[in-house]
């Protein structure tokens, strides 16, 4: 099977995904006899490049990394808008992998709709489109015939979404629980190691673990989007910016820290998600549990969720959270469901 | 679409699914189309009933739990061998969940092999056949356009396998590590509790977490299957008992366990099955290990394993280990797969 790819974004995602697509080629041929190309690779600083008949990963990356326009590696389009690409170009699916923006989850989600609305697939890492928008999404491309896939907006390519979707999808989920920033968890963990709360978040920035402003880590903000996808996807449940309770980890110390580790207890940020009788209930804040708590071993970067069902107890699912190859692998994984639909 | 089962096996498994076809025939019908009939019902001990129409699971249940023969519940058929059955009965899938025979294998994977042979799909929650001959079943299941699905085999329900075969697939496996014997390490919670082996064990045994010959998990023959089939399914590698390296959890002490602890280490029985340059190299055995290690926080019959990948890093998997309906769920999870095949 051949399947033809345009791609939005090409930050630390989008190559991450490109050099997976080229390290797993043969794999892709020899193990689902799946050939991929990139049709068109569409950034909003470093220009666009289209090739029907399939772009150079090796060349497009390279010119990326260097910090060079993509124009260097292949054929560069001027003065069209993305949407005009996206409305006719041949392609089969849409890689839409650009920031997030959360607030108003534009312009990607007009890229989505668009390639739905034409019966392409659509693979999105970006939290926005879905954190606002993925039931009305979902029910476009099921009128259309497309597939839909966000694995890596939790988790980045470790599968609980995928779990969700099909090895729990007989049961009943009750409680959806864990850590799903791995910004903040390293923040606290560095923080029980004895730094202070301004130290541990410098740190953090000098390993690419935050973003400029880390607000959206810190606060809460990231972690509740991420409530926002899975009530959307376990649930069936629409939940509003201002329905999730958020806390943030900016009023913890130090002393915080050494208190619980003292106590024999850890801070956390905790994000948890619940069916009630009054619908799905869901908030993010720190919390302290004890060191033989499951997610108390959730160290670092590491991401950690625990699924409550009726009939399989609680499930846990631990990996990475961020990541450019592992979230390069949730969009690859993506691919692999919409070329088996 | 109707999907009639012929079920071999109404111990705890098997109950334990019937109770979930029973708990949620609305989910499946209303959610995946799908009516599921139980055309039979084969045990060693409490006889066989036949009827193509749809056998009563209430009724066989409560016979079943009252010790009683299943010809209370049905039409009973004697002097006809399970082979025979399984040759001439009109059903869609054998769900084989009779108990393990790790030596042998038999008599399951005979009714299995028959079942394949006529083009059925097959279930199954015993390891001896899976341990021993997953490959070649899997083989003949290719050949005859059939499933065969074992995910109840190890971890009960927690989607291990599922994850592997549909998640994991497009990356390359280097290392699956982990508890999945939950028996031991049930015992060696409450020895690290304060009890000695003996009465661990004793406790263990009284809570049904043990068979009433408790060598085959303390000695970690149990565990040591659990990787024979690991290792098939991840790496297509099939391993003879003798190839496991296999010591047990028999000679570890209170006094062991509170030494650990002393020094904020504990004691699990850890599988290891690893990817070297000489093929797959497989050992169970106790390891201390530091409270800090994500493993340490696994306690009581929960299964946790670890999969180590090329670029998803670890991803781990925690869950229920036994229970009835638990496993009875890995038995309803296959049926989705074989409904959609």
């Amino acid at each position: 099977m051949e399947l033809k790819l345009l791609i939005i974004g090409f930050g630390r995602v989008g190559r991450g995904f490109a050099e997976l697509l080229i390290a797993k080629r043969k794999t892709l041929q020899q193990q689902f006899g799946l050939n991929c190309s990139v049709v068109a690779i569409v950034t909003r600083r470093s220009g666009a490049i289209v090739d029907e008949r399939g772009l150079d990963l090796s060349k497009a990356l390279k010119a990326a990394r260097n910090g060079r326009s993509l124009a260097e590696a292949g054929p560069a389009v001027k003065n069209v808008s993305t949407i005009d690409l996206l409305s006719n170009l041949d392609y089969d699916v849409l890689a839409e992998l650009s920031a997030t923006d959360i607030e108003t989850g534009e312009p990607a989600t007009s890229f989505i709709k668009q390639a739905l609305n034409r019966g392409r697939h659509v693979i999105t890492t970006n939290k926005g489109p879905v954190a606002l928008h993925l039931n009305e999404l979902q029910k476009l491309a099921g009128l259309k015939g497309a597939v839909l896939r966000y694995e890596g907006t939790v988790m980045s390519g470790t599968p609980l979404l995928n779990l969700i979707r099909n090895n729990l999808a007989a049961l009943s989920i009750r409680k959806i629980r864990g850590i799903v920033n791995g910004s903040c968890n390293y923040i606290l963990t560095r923080m029980e190691e004895g730094l202070s709360y301004d130290q541990a978040v410098e740190e953090a920035g000098r390993s690419g673990y935050l973003e400029a402003d880390p607000t959206a880590d810190v606060e809460g903000w990231d972690a509740a989007a991420k409530l926002m996808i899975l009530s959307q996807a376990a649930f069936g449940v629409r939940l509003k910016t201002e329905e999730v309770e958020r806390r943030g980890i900016t009023n913890l110390t130090r002393k915080d820290a050494q208190q619980a580790k003292s106590k024999g207890k850890v801070w956390k940020l905790i994000a948890t998600l619940e069916k009630t009788e009054n619908g799905v209930e869901a908030k993010v804040g720190p919390e302290m549990i004890d060191l033989s708590h499951p997610l108390a071993a959730v160290r670092g970067v590491t991401n950690a969720v625990t699924i409550s069902t009726d009939y399989l107890q609680d499930v846990t699912i631990a990996g990475p959270g961020a990541g450019n190859c592992e979230t390069g692998y949730a969009v690859l994984n993506d691919l692999l469901a919409c070329a088996h639909f």
